[in-house]
């Protein structure tokens, strides 16, 4: 937890990942986020994997460090109090995220209507409006007929939702930034960031696209092959793999020198007539002549022989492990100063992440826990709309509103 | 490109796709980024894919609406240009994004004696400083793996480089609320962002860590099957196949109208003694009874009789495609207003990305291109260090500079 963006208040109605990541990196980043839940929980509430109580240890991650207000959104009366929320007066207020859709109760017209400087960050599927998810974006763009082996003509999802995450990211950049310009009298707007164009433009963005376009091929599915570089995985003495890359001359050089390869490649260099040190392409071009020099190396050594010599050269590398072998590794998790212990609703006592940014020299703090589900309705209520106890009380009468479970 | 972060100098020292991304991000928001490489160009300058004039596409698709300035960094006196561009006065100056080493001439230290409140955004392989790169970060925290099929033991990388990109965009998000907080008075900091702390956080952020500490089981690879909720891939009639996912009881319950398998759920529902409707994991713990039925019923149809239905009931689908037949989705590329046309150094003619953004009603404009490498050079040195035309002359014939290739 840090207070880049103390001040800052935010309103998040949105459910999923995309959305609520973006929330998620502005409260860590020290906005006051406010996430609107409708009464009993929105559709992510219950999201699976959960703990023995029944909490989702998926919400309580995606919803660390929020306050949670929890509003009967099917009414007329409950739709108004949403729409005041996320207009909210004041310099550092009218800052709403949201994948509701464009047309509806929480459209830009409506908002603009109420405050006319809002700024509506709106996380969608497709363009259109059409819904996607991460995965069959995935699917439309491509990339699981890019994953995984030549032999195996299946195609592959990623595990890991990577176009949620990096909406997330992207549209609490589009939020600050737009906070920036607002402040310096360029009004608000509305900033819609389908995963669609997030996962079209990513895919642009480091020449894959216009790769495909110019060669009029696709880029064939080649296992753990680095495209363009000398990069796979390999076995080792006992069976277990090694992912080892050498992008750079140097890190070339590394591990040539730590298996002590020089002189065979130097070999096959005259062969082939190529130095694989001069572009990390000639070494992708010739994978297949280096690759059995490396298996043969690699099968001769253990982990415990390559891992001190890989670090004293600056190797670039890593054992494959499960996440739950990597969950031992304290120095990313137990001893990380980035994750810290945090009362979550699932009463699970587990290491909770903080930003994953490190401000060096400023206290970081233990990381907030996610709130409990209306924990904050009341307190919300008063602050941002000025409401009495006696008007609160009315709304919490006509089941308007609900505060967290006795 | 938007004007969101107008004013706003940016210095970029970074090769590859994390610092880079970042710089585009904000360079397409409008922030004048100027990128720093070595004469001849730095380590990415020549990464795959080439188009046929020896153009790096990775290079101008990560570059695009930056200034270029072409220093040696190798000598003493285009180190300290380097620094001094980094930290350069003015209110909206003085940031930096870099993925040179924590110590030596970029350090924060170095930076900020020469501006006491420069921000500095790092991004880094390991916390630790050992070298790391997208691959080794994603071998060494399990997703490989969970990526693939349960009867095929090989771990299976990302095709795509995300936690990369979700680097990138989290850096800008960092620099941009690190500049909020300077301009109110928070004085710089250096931000440290390693991707192996994006790695670690993202997979807690969603629950994955806890479900792995809870259950004391790694999840299985489970080829494309949705975790916790109701979602495939199947073959249709003629062979392709579809990602059909349904995590909401709308979504569900618009599959089963589509497909006709009411009845044939009903009754399975009778026997199991659930409702499938409840609650996505109902379906996910049920789901090797489902599929048959799922499998003979896409059997059965085409896409062109599955579409329309599908998105006239509001399914949550995509056929799978590969990146070739996406390219040709006009949607996504040709007519899509995220992309458009602009003068790349490689010549080529393609679709290329502005933000991924859209802010409904404001002039999106062309996508500007990467620069020539060293086009900025003396441009850069005359505004930022206030340089007659004669101290660049001296540092061009000393060859501590380089402008653009005549």
């Amino acid at each position: 937890m840090y207070d880049l963006l103390k001040g800052l208040r935010v309103v998040e109605a949105a459910a999923f990942i995309a959305g609520p990541s973006c929330g998620l990196y502005l409260a860590q980043f020290g906005a006051e986020v406010i996430r609107i839940d409708t009464i009993g929980g929105g559709p992510d509430f219950r999201r699976w994997p959960l703990a023995e109580n029944g909490e989702s240890l998926y919400w309580e991650g995606l919803n660390k460090a929020k306050k949670s207000i929890c509003i009967d959104l099917a009414r007329p009366e409950g739709r108004e109090l949403a729409q005041r929320l996320a207009t909210a007066p004041g310099d550092d207020r009218g800052l709403f995220v949201t994948n509701f859709p464009v047309e509806g109760f929480l459209s830009y017209e409506r908002l603009k209507a109420l405050r006319g400087d809002v700024i509506c960050v709106r996380v969608m599927g497709w363009a259109d409006g059409r819904p996607a998810l991460d995965y069959t974006v995935n699917a439309a763009l491509g990339v699981p007929s890019m994953t995984g082996f030549a032999d195996d003509p299946r195609p592959v999802n990623h595990a890991f939702p990577a176009w949620d995450f990096i909406t997330g990211a992207y549209a609490a950049l589009s939020l600050v930034s737009a906070e920036r310009a607002r402040r310096i009298g360029g009004g608000g707007c509305e900033v819609r960031i389908p995963l669609s164009d997030i996962a079209a433009t990513a895919l642009a963005n480091f020449g894959l696209l216009a790769e495909v376009l110019m060669t009029g091929q696709d880029r064939p599915r080649q296992g753990n092959d680095v495209y363009g570089a000398f990069g796979r995985d390999f076995a080792i003495k006992g069976g277990r793999r090694l992912m080892v890359v050498a992008i750079t001359a140097r890190q070339w050089r590394a591990l040539l020198q730590t298996l002590e390869l020089e002189e065979q490649i130097a070999e096959l260099q005259d062969e082939l007539g190529v130095t694989f040190a001069a572009h990390e392409a000639v070494r992708y071009q010739h994978r297949e002549r280096l690759y059995p020099l490396f298996e043969a190396a690699f099968a001769r050594r253990t982990t415990e022989e390559l891992a001190p010599a890989f670090e004293a050269a600056g190797v670039c590398w890593s054992e494959y492990r499960t996440l739950g072998e990597a969950a031992r590794d304290d120095s990313l998790f137990a001893r990380n100063p980035v994750f810290g212990r945090a009362s979550q609703p699932s009463g699970l006592d587990y290491p909770v992440p903080g930003p994953a940014a490190t401000l060096i020299g400023k206290p970081r703090g233990a990381p907030a826990p996610a709130p409990v589900l209306g924990a904050d309705t009341d307190q919300v209520l008063a602050e941002l709309l000025g409401m009495s106890s006696g008007e609160i009380a009315k709304l919490h009468d006509a089941g308007v509103v609900a505060g967290a479970p006795k």
